[in-house]
């Protein structure tokens, strides 16, 4: 028995490694700082956790619909009408097992094997292997940091080959916090249509953004798809829920695959998430944003200090992707020193693409101020020793 | 824009027709007996959803690790030796969002494209889709109801071609609830073996078993992939949650795949489901077969009466495969007159594969016996106006 080839093709997310060593340091009682991860350190917030509680008291535990609740449906549409001012067709909402799963629906739907999509460079890395899945490519096109890592229609014009069928953008994006302006999704939106392919948006850090909102790509044309989820803003993870926003003539596949890939989200969640828009929740959300914003402007502050450079200061999500030349040459070598010297845990660049992956790590605030101020400490002291030159 | 070439040939399921032009007659007010969903009636026990909504109470409704809560695996180990005396390494089982998720994995991480697995038809509609969508297929073999409609060692050698690379079989089986012996297990997986194949079983069925206990697979060996859910037996289809018993080499694989997939299955669904395997659940999941076994005896003895011929009593599951040629030479037309003359809500044998699919029907016994024999007078009053034989 071996496994099949694309296995090889579908890396592990190096992380893991990091994250699994945090673990184990901590288990022998060491302080680990955890800034690794993509995660909110907020539980779900109370209204969406009692919501959930009282449907499990009510017997919600079957089924729902493959495309999810009408009701919940029909609550993320009126949010679009009442936080973006967007009238969007509940019959165009899909409800799906987290992002992941609006992501793999989207790709099936649309990639036939030996097509590819383009995908900024560095991005999600999960996205090329939804399409490796299918014998299709997700096609890295290097952005350019000036670009806040996003692709341009320039870029665009010419990564575009005879088998590319999308662009698959994220605003804000992960790992480099790059929120996408109304002109520039409009700019994307057309260089695509003149390739008379498809944008698929990726909304899921919508809410997480600081000085500024997002604007949604639905507003470009009923033929984006946007993709989004509870897990972030709504410090839903993990109960896995997430929704896609399709032309009308995809829903009927959407749910055909849906019915089969999936079944159905999970109902818990979907009951949790009819609590998600409600001004009680929609209050707490704010408060973690404010939150959030102070952490961002702590950490940036602390890094800048260090000499870490930010070529892209992030607008959103809760990340910093910080450029490491001038320490190291090596972003998992870094990482893992930094880990076992100072406890410390980080992402490293090689997780999200191949451009200058190894010259880049990428810090998640998703820990308190006090916590990102002693990891500043830690880290100052740790390149101050020289120790990040040790490859 | 247009859908991908898999699109088409990912066919939806007939049920859902059926399902919906009953809602459609439910809310104008007819009276609609529903035996066309494969979901029990009753909702999760209660020492479940009191363990989910503790786990609710406590803020657990974080991400846990791809592979799912280590003290879950551990649960799902020490079942197997309660309950069929076998060890299992609890590093072998890799929880999933439903068993859905499961055949996902298992299908990505051995089938390349242009390979096939071998599916017995009648089978479990999804799983030459989950095929489908890595561009390889499931090769549909014609099994004989004299053989419980399963695949046999005769059929495996004459239908493994040079892309053949596993035999996926189900005990109990949808939609025929044939159960595999230990000796017919041992002999499919000599079969498989000979061939230098690989052995996946779907066990999702199991513990709904009447007058027997299905034999597991993981006693053949550590090479075979054995595929089970918290949703049948357990009761917990809302929550989305299965698992997988992989070979020691898979894993690593399995939790990349799942990973970049899924990131993780529900995290509520885990913390429910370890209280599945307390003496207070197993009371009444024991409780349930027992009502799913008095239905069954209803359901079988009735259908008889009235003429339908069913060649393979089923001793698994909660369904009955059920030889309609008395009637109709269209399970389609049956079902649908069936649910507009009488509003019996049943399932086409075309949701289930190609031999003689217009042949039979699916009743699934997930509505109590005080209503199952109501459906049964209905159904004769069907047959004997000859409506049946309209088309």
């Amino acid at each position: 028995m071996k496994p099949a080839d694309r296995i090889s093709r579908i890396a592990p997310f190096h992380v893991m490694a990091i994250l699994a060593r945090a673990r184990a340091m901590q288990a022998a009682g060491r302080d680990i700082i955890h800034m690794e991860v993509g995660e909110p350190d907020f539980t779900s917030p109370a209204p969406i956790v009692a919501a959930g509680i009282q449907a499990l008291h009510a017997g919600k535990t079957h089924y729902t619909a493959a495309t999810g609740l009408p009701e919940l449906r029909a609550a993320i549409a009126a949010f679009y009408q009442s936080r973006y001012g967007v009238a969007v067709d509940p019959a165009r909402i899909v409800l799906t097992p987290g992002a992941s799963g609006a992501l793999q629906l989207v790709t099936a739907l649309l990639a036939n094997p030996g097509q590819n999509m383009l995908l900024a460079d560095p991005g999600y890395p999960c996205n090329r292997h939804f399409l490796r899945l299918l014998a299709a490519e997700g096609k890295l096109v290097p952005a350019a940091a000036a670009d806040g890592f996003q692709l341009t229609p320039a870029l665009i014009d010419s990564a575009w080959d005879k088998s590319t069928i999308a662009a698959l953008v994220a605003s804000p994006a992960n790992p480099t916090g790059a929120v996408l302006s109304a002109a520039q999704l409009s700019d994307l939106y057309a260089a695509v249509k003149a390739k008379q392919g498809t944008l698929i948006v990726d909304e899921i850090y919508h809410g997480l953004t600081y000085g500024l909102n997002a604007p949604t790509a639905l507003t470009l044309g009923e033929d984006v798809f946007v993709i989004n989820s509870f897990s972030k803003y709504f410090g839903m993870t993990g109960w896995r829920l997430g929704w896609v926003v399709a032309p009308q003539w995809a829903v009927p596949h959407l749910d055909v695959l849906a019915q089969n890939l999936f079944l159905a989200p999970p109902t818990p969640a979907q009951y949790a998430a009819l609590a998600a828009f409600t001004p009680e929740t929609l209050d707490i959300l704010e408060a973690r944003r404010a939150e959030f914003a102070k952490r961002r402007a702590v950490l940036l502050a602390g890094l800048n200090e260090i000499g870490f450079f930010v070529p892209c200061v992030p607008e959103g999500a809760f990340y910093v992707y910080a450029d490491i030349a001038a320490f190291s040459h090596d972003s998992m070598d870094f990482c893992l020193r930094l880990l076992e010297d100072e406890g410390v845990a980080i992402t490293p660049g090689i997780d999200f693409g191949e451009q200058n992956a190894n010259r880049y790590v990428r810090f998640a605030y998703t820990t308190d101020v006090a916590r990102i101020q002693e990891a500043l400490l830690r880290i100052a002291r740790f390149v101050q020793k020289g120790a990040a030159h040790a490859v």
